[in-house]
């Protein structure tokens, strides 16, 4: 698990005493080095020069072909090809959504707590971030509704509402069905564009994944980013945006979309192959079941190393979010706990203007296989004890 | 050669009676398909699930240790590591630097004629586009010193000078050494950062290319583009900046960059790979005798078949330029072309303005072989006959 101090080549840096529950990365073990370095050479094989010249603006047909079917069983509703743009990534689809609709000096709303790294893409692209009103099930639609109004009032240009609505970053939890339907009405009715991140959908371990704010949507005024990060591998950096046919075409003849002959030709190509071969079923039934082992892992142990902390139990993606005992912080806790050989994100790292969650902790539980979850638990316990 | 018309998987559209030089594209046999595959089944038992997860941000160690070492090579002076930054290909790369220093409203001098696909990148980012002043020989520096301080008089920013110096896209032709030491220096004096698009270097025939503008200057205020498009392959998304460490940890700590690990991970350790392996050299060395095989083709046809037009012969890189005889224009003589069975690109898509280059045509000797070079150049001389 060492990378080359002299020559680093991946963005995780291994702490050797630390059980590190603060990287939201893959579980090593479970990349799939081999049946990749198979889709590439079947896809070289099959495709000759069309998998390595200029591709398709909108990302090569294959793709495009196999992502609509599947899209269209994961959601259950149908995907029309024209709804889809292949991206090298959802952090690329969104910086790529900002540029294309956030002016600068715009608001744009996001969940509080939401995905941290997502606020300096959107700023990068000119917005102001403001929180919008949640509560413990999430964005509170109505609430949100007169957040805009009141912005509009004092001349505020409010463009989108950005969140991970499905096994949530940094929450796990998802916003309830009501909320969904609520929320599209509310912004369609609004004119603000809904950015929903859906990373994790494929991600569920107790049954289908709720379904997405896009197929609530008439689908115009909402963009989803799917991403293959989770599902796949991060390194490849690929995904999709599901938006309109308008939104598409302006994606597909933005200038660099257009001179570079789509975004990651040869990649997109290669995943059509691991899609259409049966190697991503294979690959996500497999992690499916080895994320619900090591979430289980970690809700079991931190039930016996902080009894009286509440859990809730996410169902599906990668985070548990933990509110601390007696009043300690976050802060408090961080340094002790590494002193302990564990790990974790503070809480107020994932409300854009730092304003909440000084008592929570998000732990990840994707990269480290059972045991040391388990471990890992202990030793945040003894942390905990220690401030109690 | 042909794309399936249900599923388009690359930019290139086949006309199956029309020999196409309007595609800056490679030629699809020098693609090289098994030794990527091989490379790939490298990169991926060698690094494992390095190779897979989030990359380091400026790119993998390996990657840019070989390209520390090559580009010090090619340009005959050291290079850096932390003068280096993984780009998903030089359309990506001329983004994110117009991002970082454009503002909207700035104006972006151009070269006159260049490469056309640029231009709507940098309008994208907010830019109003200038011509700079030009000759035979390129850019004029000294003009363009006083057409800086004069649009500077009338209020407005000059945030960037962007040009093809080396085998320029369209015409072929290098700026003189004189000319480069002198712009730079105009250019620093005036605080306006170079934006030097540099993928055809090596693809020089007849010796060393002219030494580049990164390499005249004092390695600030100067942003070189180096691309794996032209040398390897398009499809992968892949190439280089060379700037100040300055700007290259601002690229690095772009939120999107960061957020995704790099921004092409996977694909960018491959080619650390196929660099490492000999593959990179050996592979240069066979597309420059073919790309030398194919412009001497069409040379020599057309000294044939347009015997009264003087032929720039270019010494690297894909393209010729070429006057037309007679007051014939581009436009006039396209739909004439095309019924005998020819294309090419017309001159005024070359000028951000399209205020000049209407007697002129590009033709690309790079992705047809040589004898449906020689026919095309005898389809082009039956055309400007008709109209002559």
């Amino acid at each position: 698990l060492s990378a080359d101090v002299n020559a680093p080549i991946v963005q995780y840096v291994a702490r050797p005493q630390i059980l590190d529950l603060g990287w939201g990365h893959p579980t090593p073990a479970t990349l799939p080095t081999d049946a990749w370095a198979q889709a590439v050479q079947v896809t070289l094989s099959t495709y000759g020069w069309q998998a390595m010249t200029y591709g398709r603006s909108v990302g090569p047909g294959p793709l495009i072909d196999w992502l609509a079917e599947h899209i269209g069983t994961v959601d259950s509703q149908p995907c029309r090809t024209s709804e889809i743009f292949v991206t090298a990534g959802a952090s690329h689809a969104l910086a790529l959504v900002g540029q294309l609709l956030v002016q600068p000096g715009d608001v744009v709303l996001v969940d509080a707590p939401t995905y941290h790294l997502a606020f300096r893409i959107m700023r990068d692209a000119g917005a102001e971030l403001v929180s919008v009103p949640t509560d413990d099930q999430g964005v509170d639609p109505g609430a949100a509704e007169a957040l805009i109004c009141h912005l509009r009032r004092t001349g505020r240009r409010v463009s989108m509402l950005y969140l991970v609505p499905t096994f949530g970053n940094p929450t796990g939890r998802s916003l309830p069905a009501e909320r969904r339907s609520s929320l599209v009405e509310v912004c369609a009715r609004a004119d603000v564009t809904i950015v929903e991140d859906d990373p994790y959908r494929e991600i569920g371990f107790d049954g289908p994944a709720p379904g997405s704010l896009w197929c609530h949507s008439e689908r115009s005024g909402i963009v989803r980013l799917g991403s293959f990060s989770k599902t796949v591998a991060p390194g490849l950096r690929l995904g999709w945006i599901n938006a309109s046919a308008g939104l598409i075409t302006k994606l597909a003849t933005l200038g660099y979309v257009d001179s570079g002959g789509g975004v990651n030709h040869t990649s997109a190509l290669t995943m059509a192959t691991f899609g259409a071969s049966g190697a991503y079923g294979r690959h996500t039934d497999m992690i499916r079941r080895q994320y619900r082992l090591q979430r289980d892992s970690l809700v079991a142990a931190l039930r016996t190393t902080v009894p009286d902390v509440p859990i809730a139990v996410p169902a599906g993606g990668w985070f548990i979010w933990m509110e601390l005992p007696g009043g300690l912080t976050a802060a408090e806790l961080l340094p002790v706990a590494e002193q302990t050989g564990v790990s974790f994100v503070e809480g107020p790292r994932f409300f854009c203007d730092r304003a909440g969650g000084s008592h929570h902790i998000r732990m990840s539980y994707s990269m480290l296989p059972p045991a040391d979850l388990t471990e890992a638990a202990r030793r945040l316990g003894v942390a905990i004890e220690s401030r109690g």
